[in-house]
C-alpha cells in the first residue's frame, strides 16, 4: 500500500506531460515526485495518437508498481462529473471522448478528468500560491484567457463544468471584436496573440509611427511587446497597459460578483513585468467596490500547475 | 414545541415588515403564516427608533407564544457571519450595529441577519422561483441593482458578505459615470432613478426632441418610461432597451464566470414589460458562451422575498 503510485497526466495544447507521485504522500503539502516525462505533440497528432503516447509514458513511469488513481488535466473543455472531454482546439478527434471510462477500463483504478484551468486552480490552491486560501480565482493570461474557481476550498465548476470563463466576460462593449463574436472581451484585449496582432495592425495602419517593434513584425510575440515596453516603446506600453486594464476590470467585476480572497494569475503574459502588474492591480481596485478586500498574486507553479492539479484531483480518493 | 414561532423581520429602505411563522412548518415548502405587520418609516427615523418600532411589532405578533428563532433581512450592507449591520443608506445611526447580539440579548433565542439581496435570493430559492434549483443568482433591478447567490443550495456570501454586487460590474467602460465613481456599471445604465434622470437630461439637452415624457418631467419614474415605451415613444424605448441590455450583459458575464442554472429577476424595473425582458434575454445569450445553458425568470415573491428569506435564514436552526 505504501508503495502505491498516483499518476498525474496533462494533455496540453502542444505537449503531453505525465508524472508519478507516491500515493501515500499526495494528500500532504509536499507530495513525493517519483518521476515525470514530457513530449511535444507533433503537428499531425490526433486523439488516438495522443492517448496511445500518454498511456505508454504513464506505464513506463509506473514501472510495475501498484497504481492507485489517475488525475488528468485536459487543455480544452471537459466535464469532470461525466469524465468527458468535449473537444480540443489543438488536436483532432477529441470530440466527446469519454476519457475517464477509457482509462478506467484499461487500468482498473479510479480516473478523474478536468479542464486545465480548473486543474491549475486546484493545483495552486493545494500546492502553490493559494495555500491556506479557501476562496480564489485562478486566471491564466496566455494564448487565451481562462480561469478556475476554488470556493469554500473546493473547485466550483458550474453547469456543464463551464464556470471560470473570465476571458469572455465583456469589459468594453465598444471594443474590438473577439473570436467568440462579441466586442471587448477580456481575452480580446489581454491575450498574447491579440497583443501581437494589434501591434502589427497599428504599425501597418500608421506607417509613420515610430516603434522598435517595427521590422520584427512577423513572429512578434507578447514577450517582444513586454521587452519593448520596458525599453520605453510607446506603442508597446499602450498595448501592454490595455491588456492589464482589461484583466484588472475583469478581476474587479469578478470581485464584485463573488468576493473571493485572492486572484492568482499565471500564463505567459503575466511575465510581462511590473508595468503590467501595476496596471492590473490599479484597474481591479478601481472596479471593485471599496468594501471589498482581496489580493492579486502571481501563480507559484508555472506551467506545472495543471499537473499538480491532476494530483490534487485524486489525492483524497 | 409545536406552537413555537419564528419571527421574520425586514428592515427595508422605506418600511419595516415583520411576520410570524409556525416554527414547525418553516422547514416545509409552505410555512404557515400566523400574521404580519408593516409600517412606513418616517423620514426622520433613526436606528434606535427603527429598532424600537420593530421590537414592538415583533412582540405584538408573538402574542405571548414561545419564540424559537428570528431571521432578519436588512436593506443595506450587513455581515451574516458577524451578525453585523455595516450601515444604512436610508436611515441614520446604523453604522456597525451588532443587530444579532442586540436582539439575542433581548429575546434569548438565536437571531440571524443578512442583507436584503441575500435574503431575497434565499427566499426565492426556498419558496419562490428558485425551488428545485441549486445554483442561482437573484438580481433586483429597482432604485439600485443588487444580487445574491445561491450556490450548491446555500447562500454564497463571499468575503465580508460582499458577493452579488452585479450592479457595480462594468459593462461599458465608456458609459456614463455611476455614483460609485466608475463608468458604465450595470446599475448606472439599468436602475429606475437613472432611467428617469437620463430621460430628463435628454429632454433638456434636445429641446426639439418629441417625446410623450416631456411635461411629466418632474416626478418621472421608471414606470412612466415603461408605459411610454409600450405606447411607442422612441426615447422611452431607447432608454428601456439600454437598461435591458446592461442587465443582460451583466447576467451574461456572471454566466461566463459562474455558470449558474438560473437567474431570477425582481424589483420595479422588471415590471416594465416584454420589451425589457426580451432585451435582457437577448443580451445575456449573446454575452454568454454558447456552451452555457441557463434560464432567466421573474421573481415569484415580489416585495416579500426578503421576508421569506428571513424565514429561510433560520428555518433549519
Amino acid at each position: 500500500m505504501s508503495d502505491d503510485v498516483i499518476l498525474a497526466l496533462d494533455f496540453g495544447g502542444t505537449k503531453l506531460s505525465a508524472a508519478a507521485v507516491a500515493a501515500g504522500t499526495a494528500a500532504a503539502q509536499e507530495p513525493v515526485w517519483l518521476g515525470e516525462q514530457r513530449v511535444f505533440t507533433p503537428a499531425d497528432a490526433d486523439r488516438d495518437h495522443e492517448i496511445a503516447q500518454m498511456v505508454q509514458m504513464a506505464e513506463a513511469l509506473l514501472d510495475g508498481r501498484q497504481l492507485r488513481t489517475v488525475g488528468i488535466s485536459f487543455g480544452g473543455p471537459a466535464n469532470f462529473d461525466r469524465g468527458l472531454v468535449y473537444r480540443s482546439d489543438h488536436v483532432a478527434g477529441w470530440e466527446n471522448t469519454p476519457l475517464q471510462a477509457l482509462l478506467e477500463a484499461r487500468w482498473r483504478v479510479p480516473v478523474r478528468v478536468d479542464n486545465d484551468a480548473n486543474a491549475a486552480a486546484l493545483g495552486e490552491h493545494r500546492f502553490g500560491a493559494g495555500q491556506g486560501c479557501q476562496d480564489l480565482l485562478y486566471v491564466t493570461v496566455s494564448t487565451g484567457v481562462g480561469g478556475g474557481w476554488v470556493l469554500d476550498g473546493r473547485l466550483w465548476r458550474g453547469q456543464r463544468g463551464m464556470a471560470g470563463e473570465i476571458g469572455h466576460t465583456v469589459v468594453d462593449s465598444d471594443g474590438p471584436r473577439c473570436l467568440c463574436g462579441k466586442r471587448g472581451c477580456v481575452e480580446r484585449l489581454a491575450s498574447g496573440p491579440f497583443l501581437a496582432a494589434d501591434a502589427l495592425a497599428t504599425l501597418e495602419a500608421e506607417p509613420q509611427r515610430e516603434s522598435t517593434l517595427r521590422g520584427r513584425s512577423v513572429e512578434l510575440t507578447a514577450r517582444d511587446i513586454a521587452e519593448a515596453a520596458t525599453q520605453g516603446d510607446g506603442l508597446a506600453r499602450a498595448l501592454l497597459l490595455r491588456s492589464a486594464w482589461a484583466v484588472g476590470v475583469g478581476l474587479g467585476n469578478a470581485a464584485n460578483l463573488i468576493a473571493p480572497q485572492r486572484f492568482i494569475l499565471g500564463g505567459g503574459v503575466t511575465k510581462a513585468g511590473e508595468l503590467w502588474w501595476q496596471g492590473v492591480r490599479q484597474a481591479a481596485q478601481e472596479t471593485a467596490l471599496s468594501d471589498l478586500a482581496f489580493d492579486i498574486v502571481p501563480a507559484a507553479l508555472g506551467d506545472d500547475a495543471p499537473l499538480w492539479g491532476a494530483v490534487a484531483l485524486v489525492a483524497d480518493l
